[in-house]
């Protein structure tokens, strides 16, 4: 079954927005997951109707409950089933019967156990939803979440604490969607939706490839996949993604042992890590292998415009620094560009002659010329020679004037070509020049020259594979 | 002239723990260094005596201000020098006179400009220093720390704030020192000293490698390099350190134009970088390309023992993680280790058979029961066929105190074999337990998988690169 045969955008949407949520098996014990998806989407600042139903309460966490689905009044868009796996089939038809747009399925026990009825009861699940037109995430899922609706639909409460943005979240695994998560609340990286996928009773990766495409809040997607069972769904749906919209791929399963866990992990071979990268990279799909790396990548597609050449300006307060990155540019094919006669012209006059003043610039002598570094700067910025700019600045207490300095250029120039910083500091001193620039998206700031060197390559790399 | 000719142990140990500091050049203008300098000194805490010099001050921050060093009466150990470069000739003569035993230079315009006054300048007082036995850090430095005395005789304030440890920096690049010095109180890394080198008037690379060597409370020694004019005097070095204190490089000049850059920022070629690393794996000098990674793998040396072979397990609360540490162990050639029968039968009492129960260990299942995650636990660190642990643990609301009911039992196992953590969580709720375990270092805890399992590689193959 194709997904335009499926699934529409707004009968996903009823899941990602829903106007209620009913949560079945919500529960006032906090050893049971139903009180942590309770607390997940009371805390949240969701703003829609919330129904707690478990025959055996009255209130759960200060709400009405019900008894069952049916005793709700009003209509519900989606169902949190967090219910014993023996239970769900019941559960699916009374879903049916109130009419119940979409399913979050947390509980657990259903394909990926060894007993075979496990397997087959999802089976029956399946069919049973699919005939009812029910899109299920899950089984075997932490859940989702809407960051833009603060829609919080998952055993996670603390997931609510990630700052809104752009970049969405699809995997295969909890643990990473957990990892990642984290990870994002500690590297600034703004998410706009996470989605567990689990077993993928019947909603794929191909599927929230074609939904998140359409959707407006998710500016670049990101997989974590182990093994897949319909990658030729999956390269398909990427058709009218490429170059659109950028999607990345972070894949487990290099090793034998990874790939021996992850048959046992989701019942999926992860398979050749080499086929799937070929795969990837024909669909446009950027693959990266590194957690870091990855969200650096996706925080900057969200922030950056692309780089249309590999030709790179490194611009310093400091020589060493900047050696650095020409070495990550140097290792990761990008050029330290010769700039234009005029601009290099211009440098030579701003600076003296004992600097570094063809690429690498070393803008240290200019430190205390503001007009003398914005000279710099704008020259560089100007030269067809250059296709991105990477400018690093340690702090020191000669150079404190320097960032703000520069701020209005960065903020005019506004990402014409892509310009990442490194801007080094002890803690508060330029916290407030660089939060007005983040959120301006002037700049994209990463805390080392390796880092900023390799997220200019990879978003070269990236434009050449979807250039293609 | 070799090292032991020049100074001792004792000596070098004025500069980094002087009785008391003269700033030649001290001043209440901050537009100067010099009042940067003094506001180091004061404000970092030093217990020592600090005399400001400037013929036109009384005072300087509040502190008694002489004409001259010949006005203080009582004996000083170390002079900082900020004044300009014209000037110095004369104040090295006067800190002769005094008896200074060390110079901290920071004044710059010497070796490193294009005028070849500035090198002969340098070479008059590289004679004049030599003859009064009077070593000298700098020119064109940016200072030096020693953190567990407090003294910061350095132009950055701000490099107060870092934490006391034991990774000793020496840096040939003042803007290098900055990154690693704000990254290092980001990534909590623990730092004894730091000195920039600057260009060396007669002080190497050799002599700090020398001195560090015997400092007890540099565990580590990190060396930034460039280009360097007596590599087999920086290779002999190493010949009494070598297995007994690491040494870790970190390199620039890897491409040509940051080779370029080398020559014109500090005098020498970079060289090539082959020929670099052969001598440094010769020496026993284990060399890193990424400063965090280069952070990492030091402040690991601090808390970890060294893994004595490569058989690695991979014990996890979750599957998806562990699969990405397996590939990097894959990657950095490190085994996923084959139990011992004993063992696996110990986890397979422990596990039901849905779980992964083989190495990688998904300990998912035992979440709510913290014995039987202890007798996994305790089952695979005393294996003989493993050589060092990789621990994964995503918060989740169910395994709250999975971390908390497992320190004892790592504070108790104390890194008799390498114990390498990924505990990633929302902030808060597991920073109790984790500051005890760091504080008594009992694990290391890196941010991802992939960090945990590299640094537990470097671990490996620095182990195999001192037992050669």
């Amino acid at each position: 079954m194709s997904f335009t045969e499926k699934f529409s955008f707004e009968h996903f949407n009823k899941i990602f927005t829903p106007q209620s949520v009913a949560v079945l098996g919500a529960s006032n014990n906090s050893n049971k997951l139903g009180f942590h998806v309770m607390k997940s989407l009371t805390q949240s600042g969701y703003q829609g109707k919330i129904y707690p139903i478990n025959p055996g309460s009255e209130q759960i966490m200060g709400l009405k409950a019900y008894a069952s689905l049916s005793d709700i009044e009003s209509s519900v868009d989606l169902a949190i089933i967090v219910l014993p796996a023996h239970l769900v089939m019941n559960i699916f038809q009374e879903c049916k019967e109130k009419g119940i747009q979409g399913i979050v399925l947390i509980t657990a026990g259903f394909k990926e156990i060894e007993d075979p009825n496990g397997a087959k009861q999802q089976e029956q699940l399946t069919e049973l939803a699919n005939e009812a037109n029910l899109p299920v995430i899950g089984p075997n899922t932490f859940g989702l979440l809407n960051l833009h609706t603060d829609l919080n639909a998952s055993f996670t409460p603390e997931f609510s604490k990630l700052e809104k943005g752009n970049v969405a979240l699809v995997s295969q695994s909890g643990g990473i969607s957990h990892l990642l998560g984290f990870m994002a609340m500690n590297l600034q990286v703004k998410m706009s939706k996470i989605v567990g996928l689990g077993n993928r009773l019947n909603v794929d990766f191909a599927d929230m490839l074609i939904y998140l495409a359409q959707d407006p809040e998710s500016q670049v997607i990101v997989l974590y996949l182990e093994g897949i069972d319909n990658p030729r769904e999956l390269i398909q749906a990427t058709e009218n993604i490429r170059g659109k919209k950028p999607v990345l791929a972070y894949k487990a399963g290099r090793a034998k042992t990874s790939n021996q866990a992850s048959v046992s992990h989701t019942g999926s071979m992860a398979g050749k890590q080499e086929i799937y990268e070929a795969a990837f990279r024909q669909s446009g799909i950027y693959c990266l292998s590194d957690s870091e790396r990855l969200l650096d990548m996706a925080q900057a597609l969200t922030v950056c415009s692309l780089p249309q050449g590999p030709k790179i300006a490194v611009l310093s307060a400091q020589a060493g620094p900047s050696m650095i990155a020409c070495d990550i540019c140097h290792d990761f094919g990008l050029d330290i560009t010769t700039f234009k006669p005029t601009t290099q012209e211009t440098i030579n006059e701003l600076l003296p002659p004992l600097a570094l003043r063809t690429n690498p610039v070393d803008m240290g002598p200019a430190w205390y010329n503001s007009s003398a570094l914005q000279g710099i700067v704008r020259a560089v910025m100007e030269d067809e020679n250059v296709d991105g700019i990477i400018l690093l600045t340690m702090f020191a207490s000669a150079n404190v004037e320097t960032v703000p300095n520069l701020a209005e250029l960065f903020l005019e120039w506004d990402q014409k070509k892509p310009l990442i910083t490194c801007l080094s500091y002890p803690s508060v001193i330029w916290d407030d020049t660089l939060q007005k620039l983040t959120e301006a998206k002037a700049i994209y700031n990463l805390p080392s020259p390796e880092r900023a060197a390799r997220v200019m390559a990879d978003l070269y790399h990236y434009t050449l594979l979807v250039r293609k």
